[in-house]
């Protein structure tokens, strides 16, 4: 099978975990761990998230008055790079030496006119107090909302609408390649009479890694995360763990924006229109979740009864 | 033809400019307009220096106090995804939307006997105070070499050995993509015993363009810096400008380490290892330096005689 994975942002660095090398490499390293053993039977494409890293050097640069900070889009290329070549160095150390794997910096283009232009709702960077959000506001422009009893900054998360260099990413898994690509959702771009530029925005990762999972024809699409499905009635005595669905069952069920949404809107949305497997799983499960016996599966009436 | 060009530090970011987001795309895209028009007819792949940008995430990070910093390894990666994707994004800018751009994070083997480590002579990072240096030296057990009045770190300069992404980077090639790749002369890794691990060195951009000339069968090398060729007798009122030379009649000058010794060395070892031509010359002559009209090229006595 041709399996996109996407890894969630707790995968690579849990809540409360310091941020050093060490311990991205370590949580990376479980990550590779689960993933290499299914690059003998499957072609593997692999997307990770970037906000803890992003807000780290934000802070970083925040720090030095020496020079300006990147703006988002540059440092979003900078921890493509960075979380890519953690990720592509553990798993070419499980892998044998013959086998590729290839970190490909991706751009996505956006709409201009995508209705979460006119509606940031996506927290990226450290927490403030009121007074410093309310200063930051006036100087820079930025939006904030209440996270909790403090503020941070929310940017647009607009949809992903064309994954630019899909046309390299699919060459190399047609040629055996594990690939890792739209790392933190890709870098929203916009295409203005042909010139490209980079916007501050962050498109979500996991509706990223459905595009791509669409666009490289996927026989099963995978988020892996830190919980083992999709659960309804949440912290109540009948909590129970969804298996197999319909888009139609899951439908009827709400789920949180900031968590398990997106994940379940990415997972319809592949079975919707492709009618092959979106699925919702820990990423210590990742085996039984292809063989289809964990985590949560989205599938179409169609694919059910086939 | 297929043509490695590798871009100077200079063609990045000229010695004094402001390190922002817009200086660096200024002058990228001076860089990407002089590329452009050489893919309508040619194969081409971008090598791209890293010096001032890894000087300064090492700076912010040094002025943000809860986090470790990134070793030079992480922020390789990360200046790979940053630089390639501003060189990307402008040629993409330029070129057909039906011409594909890859940048491909790149991992060179280093060997860990290499001389190199014995005797640190790669400057990275900021200037330093004799005081500072030597604290820093006491608690981390850096290098420090004076350079100028000032000291600086020093860090191993190793030969680069293997290209681990050789065959993805050579199959975008194929299919006809510009591939961006090496920035920074690759992230110096060591295996060992089958498990690779970053290590903190620089391998030098020019030597590490030219391993990847010889790899994916270059036509001509061409080392793109802010002079218009290889000088003999500089500052002299006998200096000349080498047009066509040997590596014999070149071996017969010395040439600065810091400086235009690695291009010479780049363009000799090319010429020799593979009897193309390697040449040095200024980025706003490309076009003449591939037709043979600018700069210096380096060609061995058969290739002359051909």
């Amino acid at each position: 099978m041709r399996i996109v994975i996407a890894l969630g942002g707790n995968a690579l660095l849990r809540r409360g975990d310091p941020m050093t090398t060490e311990v991205q490499r370590r949580n990376i390293r479980t990550a590779a761990q689960a993933i290499a053993p299914l690059t003998a039977e499957h072609s593997i494409v692999v997307v990770h998230g970037n906000g803890p890293q992003v807000g780290l050097q934000r802070q970083q640069a925040e720090s030095y008055h020496d020079a300006e900070p990147y703006p988002l889009d540059v440092l979003d290329a900078g921890t493509q790079g960075m979380i890519g070549y953690l990720i592509q160095q553990e798993l070419r150390s499980l892998l044998p030496p013959d086998r590729q794997v290839a970190t490909l910096l991706t751009m996505i283009t956006v709409d201009p006119g995508d209705a979460a232009f006119a509606n940031p709702t996506k927290f990226v960077g450290p927490v403030y107090a009121k007074e410093a959000a309310d200063a930051l506001a006036a100087e820079k422009g930025w939006a904030f909302r209440q996270d909790g009893t403090a503020w941070r900054r929310v940017v647009p998360s607009p949809q992903p609408r064309q994954i630019l260099e899909i046309g390299p990413i699919s060459w190399l898994i047609e040629r055996g390649a594990v690939v890792i690509c739209a790392g933190g959702g890709g870098i929203p771009t916009l295409p203005e009479h042909g010139a490209l530029s980079g916007v501050e925005a962050v498109i979500d990762k996991d509706l990223a890694a459905e595009l791509l999972a669409e666009n490289v024809n996927a026989d099963l699409f995978v988020m892996a995360t830190d919980v083992d499905g999709v659960y309804v009635d949440w912290g109540t005595p009948q909590q129970r763990r969804l298996g197999h669905v319909t888009p139609e069952e899951l439908a009827a069920h709400n789920f949180p924006a900031g968590s398990m949404g997106p994940k379940v809107q990415g997972a319809t949305r592949f079975a919707t229109n492709t009618g092959n497997r979106g699925a919702i799983g820990a990423l210590a499960d990742i085996a039984a979740i292809v063989a289809g016996d964990a985590g949560t599966s989205v599938v179409t009436r169609t694919a059910v009864r086939a």
